[in-house]
């Protein structure tokens, strides 16, 4: 199944995407939200949709919305594929690296972002998102992860590099957290629809490919980063995680940064594509 | 002003306290969120207890929440007192380091907190918490800040230090998130009642001293802070910052970690103090 959001930032509705047409959830719940998992969402959504319950919207022309509302937590994934750490002048790592976006970051795919003010570091990262179904505490084993599981979405995991590794003191949460800088969608695919663990996933500036990989070499695969991520804290339905970025970004030394005009394009196979604008803050 | 939130978890009471009693604000609002602050919550609260309009309750017996609901982000900064950036093996740092908690382990002040599975290094940190009043970019300067303040709180910033620099590739919210681990509280204290450059805070073991600070010592004051923050990311009414802890924790190897069975407190001038009992997850 696959859910999004369609209307103006702070009055999306939420959707059920079949066969190219946008039916309205509002009967079922007001918004994508840890309550919409925890309260069956999906199979009251499968019912009604079945039972040709929910009127279809017109969304021609309509804004996308992230297929998420604001998320507790939006969890990051460091250095998570051995070419990236290389790139980032890094080891691979032991365990997985975990830091934070601020939640206010969430925003739709197409929006245009900001550069912050100042920076001269502006960089993309196509990453696979994750988000959480129900309230995730010490899992047993990764096989347990699966349960926990709402859906996938496309996430561009924004970075100023120089306000997360030089201002900061080593903690990367600075450059990550800027306005816009967390473009998530355009739609969740719940994980029947999705084969996490072989995902090509693609990046492009202004039309060149930056970024060309596949979820097959993450160090730490989903399952696992959500049992290993349960030993430490509660995860919360609704929240995100980004399972980190594969090689091809402007940290490497091998492309520009990112200046006003340019366009970032990101790409997850059937996870849907991604279009940014930037333009000065 | 001093607010709080008497009851159970998830079904706490907003009140304001006034001559050593507690007044309920649900007429006022439904809880000391973001929205208490947006909406003139304050300003409502002032006139309905000048009124006599505000019941009182009798809080007797009852567990004290948080003072604040869930925040959208908990912000924390670190090493910033030079003791401490010392104790922990650290240079003062050149421009304020952040990092985050996840914001589902705020909890009230006198709960017991469970020591992490696995963990050896559990180990606490008082600080002085502010609370933001309404969003906040791009200030123009730090003299800016109090008009973004909605108040201050005791915070004990639980740390675990294996899972905070050992195993998270120096990515510190790893070990900083798990159930429990913000402690905040007992009270708000509105702007005009505290000196916030000027408090002494205090932490105590089992009844022995381990911090007696003041914020006179911070390398960055609560109003550089915020102007700061608000220069790399937008500031969220009802966002948490942790402003960091001064010496004298477990981590600088004066001191043994928590144990099932220890009792911590803390203590700030004119924010009331804390006790939490630790036991095994």
């Amino acid at each position: 199944m696959r859910l999004a959001r369609i209307g103006e930032p702070g009055s999306e509705v939420p959707v059920v995407l079949q066969d190219g047409k946008y039916f309205s959830l509002q009967s079922i719940a007001p918004d994508i939200s840890g309550d919409f998992w925890t309260s069956d969402g999906l199979a009251r959504t499968t019912a009604a949709l079945d039972a040709g319950q929910l009127p279809e919207i017109d969304a021609a022309g309509s804004r996308i919305g992230a297929p998420i509302a604001r998320p507790s937590s939006v969890f990051c994934i460091g250095m998570n594929y051995a070419a990236h750490a290389a790139e980032s002048g890094n080891l691979p790592p032991s365990a997985p690296i975990v830091f934070h976006k601020a939640p206010n970051t969430v925003v739709g795919p197409n929006d245009a972002v900001a550069i912050p003010r100042g920076s001269l570091k502006t960089d993309w990262e196509v990453e696979l998102g994750v988000v959480i179904s129900q309230q995730a505490s010490y899992l047993a084993s990764p096989e347990d992860a699966s349960d926990y599981i709402a859906g996938f979405v496309a996430v561009n995991d924004l970075s100023e590099r120089e306000f997360q590794l030089e201002i900061s003191g080593g903690q990367w949460s600075k450059g990550k957290s800027a306005a816009g800088f967390c473009p998530t969608g355009p739609v969740l695919v719940t994980p029947d629809e999705v084969d996490a663990g072989n995902l090509r996933l693609r990046s492009w500036v202004n039309g060149e490919i930056r970024q060309d990989s596949s979820t097959a070499d993450l160090i730490f695969d989903v399952n696992f980063l959500i049992y290993n991520l349960s030993q430490y804290m509660v995860l919360e339905p609704g929240d995100l995680i980004c399972t980190g970025t594969p090689e091809g970004v402007a940290l490497s030394g091998r492309f520009p940064y990112l200046r006003a005009g340019d366009v970032v394009e990101i790409e997850i196979d059937g996870l849907g594509r991604q279009s940014q604008t930037f333009i000065d803050a």
